[in-house]
């Protein structure tokens, strides 16, 4: 499969996104992907399913399908670890649970830093605190980014990752942290689809040579069962990749993973099903025209489906927008 | 004329915006507003005109018409003047110029840190950076908004300015500027009218209890002689405006002007004629109903007229976004 170089290493182009899948089925679900071809996973504490997702790539290695070298492993620090003295045991705990001794990718999950939980109070802790059980409600933490970002770069120097970077970043975050960094970020995460081709943060990326993973890269599909979005919002039903679709032979979803691929981003998108991971790493023996291209990117409706403004309010009754 | 809380102080709702009053007509613009019971001028040393804007406020004191503690005077941190050894001579200059020994709020003009161009070199100095003489480019310098917001709190404590706040932030800046600030931003000012109603980062404000400031309140009328807007942009000629305009007797532009203040948000329209000076400032003695002020909001589109990213690759080859 294709690779980008992401700071030193190299980083294939196509990873299994692993939000949202069922702990009972991370564990194949990685070994499958493993099998399939797969050496990208994208993990994070928040996910809830590191220790699965540990128990599929150890399978993995000893069953002789990889090793851990030929891995791509990124994992991301949660909001609540955004204070310095909680980062490389946020990390820590990463990379037991994954059963790893490093990782290839650390990223800050959201630019978002809340109030520390304890492990054994809740873990994942997720966007709530509780101050009374029956309230949960979203809080912030007075943690400047830039903190983080220095305790990020520590972990880099201990050992424990290769390469640090962030996700769900804008581009003012983005001057702002080139500003400070004595590392710069090796990869940017973001929402992107055919929706929300985010043109504009792209450049800004390329302008500091940063390069940029799309997550939802198949866009609503994620967020409709989450009432995110709803089941008209399919990018895949769209005329123009229908069309592509049927020139190149391959599928709505293959179209619009190598819409993204052609442009230079990396892509993680989700599946627990063996069909499925095959249909999403096979984007390599075929190509989309220019006109193909400025047809998908011509779709750009700026729709973002992962919204803590959005989700923050409905859930925890505070809004809390970053993009805008 | 109303007033909103600014910090400690008490800054008048309708303020004289003096971005692109040509320097020769500036003075007596400057007496005329204050005649025309103005008391709050919005400036900055990147407008290129607070000598004038200085003469025009000593004349009008002197005539009688006004005295300093009656007057709020806003200005702001050009960001060739970032590095915080620069803020408090950046801050004295335009007091120098303005004829004035405080400021009543001082504002970071825009989250972007440039160079350093000494006074005698150019003054403005605008957004390019001259090595050669004849390849003006925009170059960035390594200066934190951190430090930059640390100095300005600085001249608060100096006595040169009263309140500090912002301009051009967008959200995901000051979710991170509130957690180092030790001085909260006392003012947000930014790009709004009602076809970029900025409504998720109004709310964002408002959770921090920072009081908006609208400029460019009445859309693309100031963009069109720059080639930043197109003729057929004007908001001043949708439907909704002229039905509300004619239902209360009032001018397009009054019901847009309305509409911003009645929404919490100050704003600074600019014009040197005497009769908008009155137009533009009789706002208190009507108002539009809640069909009327959302029919308006309805006619959001993110249009964004004022957008370094777009101008500075427009004429000094560099893409800059800071808003996507």
């Amino acid at each position: 499969m294709e690779s980008i170089a992401v700071g030193s290493g190299t980083m294939p182009l196509v990873g299994l996104g692993l939000w949202k899948i069922d702990e009972a089925d991370t564990a194949t679900a990685v070994v499958d992907a493993i099998r399939a071809g797969y050496r990208h996973l994208d993990s994070a504490s928040d996910y809830g399913n590191e220790v699965a997702v540990g128990r599929g790539i150890s399978t993995a290695i000893d069953a002789g399908l990889c090793r851990r070298e030929d891995l791509w492993v990124t994992s991301k620090l949660w909001n609540t670890f955004h204070d310095p003295k909680h980062v490389a045991a946020a990390c820590q705990r990463s990379l037991d649970d994954l059963g790893l001794d490093y990782l290839d990718l650390y990223l800050v999950h959201f630019p978002i830093a809340q109030p520390f939980v304890d492990f054994a109070d809740r873990y994942p802790p997720g966007w709530f605190f509780e101050p009374q059980a029956d309230a949960p409600s979203m809080e912030l933490a007075a943690v400047p980014l830039s903190d983080t970002w220095r305790a990020m770069e520590e972990l880099v120097e201990q050992g424990l990752v290769r390469e640090i970077g962030i996700c769900n970043y804008n581009s003012g975050l983005i001057h702002d942290l080139m500003t400070y960094a004595k590392r710069p970020p090796a990869m940017l995460q973001i929402e992107s689809h055919p929706y929300l081709s985010q043109e504009a943060l792209l450049r800004t990326a390329a302008s500091y040579n940063i390069p940029v993973t799309a997550f939802s890269p198949l866009g609503a599909l994620s967020y409709v069962a989450l009432d995110m979005a709803s089941d008209n919002e399919s990018v895949l039903d769209e005329a123009v990749v229908l069309s592509a679709a049927q020139r190149v032979q391959r599928t709505p979803a293959q179209v619009v993973l190598r819409w993204a691929i052609q442009r230079g981003t990396a892509v993680i998108p989700k599946t627990s099903r063996s069909e499925r991971l095959i249909e999403n790493s096979s984007l390599f023996d075929f190509s989309l025209s220019g006109d193909e291209m400025a047809a998908i990117s011509g779709l750009n409706r700026n729709r973002r489906f992962n919204d803590p403004g959005v989700f923050c309010e409905a859930a925890f009754n505070r809004f809390h927008a970053i993009y805008d």
